[in-house]
């Protein structure tokens, strides 16, 4: 496995999964019932990566995240991230790996610290693994999802500093 | 003074306060340097009020409030809101005016809270005004705003829940 900036041509292959996540209704407060086009203008934007295997015509995506500055002008300091992970690559440290490839991201391009605005409380492998990479949870705005399996859940707004 | 709906006429006087407001480096992480149909697009969408005095020919717009859902899809229960009052115009209650409407405005819509992502804590008019108003500091993001004269300084999320 390897991650790669994205380009264009992958959003076919990011879609399918960016869509089944969204829609499942547990972990981004994305629009809903979204068309590819309409979704590729939420993500493709900023700095886009891919997590892929294989080579040439065999690579597969696994997933992929988007990063860039949480806020214009005088928030432009501090960082944000979005991550997917594709159903069928779950379990073999995909996002992991984004994770560790955001935060050296984020330092390389001199970033003071990464915000995560809208943690899903009850998304506690998101939660876990933000907070082994060091972030933490600075509060939780209750009951702002509609987890479609717990109901009305909190939004935790998670943040690491970057030294 | 009164507060009603802002039309597309109003903008040339909003501008103004708006621009000087966020060029002052104190209070918003909007981008800098926009010109006046730039500025536009990031006010003048969702539900947009201006606080006014005099009639006719003779009104002048002393402040505005947008507002409307915090996120999209499974977020979109959460409200959220962004001031603006004219220099000229300050220390005369048009803030506390503008708060009431948005608060009673996002009750009579039926959403279940509103969420302040961004109140800089040095702009401690702000933080104190929407106390009095129920909100409360959910947490705070460090050295999140480049404050022009107290340098980085943190950002409030603050929460208020809607019966």
């Amino acid at each position: 496995m390897r991650i790669r900036e994205a380009t264009a041509d992958d959003w076919p292959q990011i879609y399918p999964f960016w869509s089944e996540i969204v829609e499942a209704g547990e972990t981004y407060a994305y629009p809903l019932g979204l068309v590819s086009d309409e979704a590729r203008e939420m993500w493709m934007y900023d700095h886009v990566v891919v997590a892929v295997e294989g080579e040439g015509e065999d690579e597969q995506i696994l997933g992929s995240a988007k990063m860039g500055p949480n806020r214009p002008g005088r928030g432009s300091h501090i960082g944000t991230a979005s991550f997917m992970v594709s159903s069928a690559a779950r379990g073999k440290g995909i996002g992991r790996a984004l994770g560790d490839y955001c935060v050296q991201w984020h330092r390389d391009e001199g970033f003071h610290g990464i915000q995560f605005n809208a943690v899903v409380e009850t998304n506690t492998t998101a939660v876990r693994l933000w907070q082994s990479l060091g972030f933490e949870i600075i509060g939780t705005v209750p009951d702002a999802f509609d987890s479609r399996s717990h109901g009305r859940v909190g939004l935790h707004v998670m943040y690491l500093p970057l030294g």
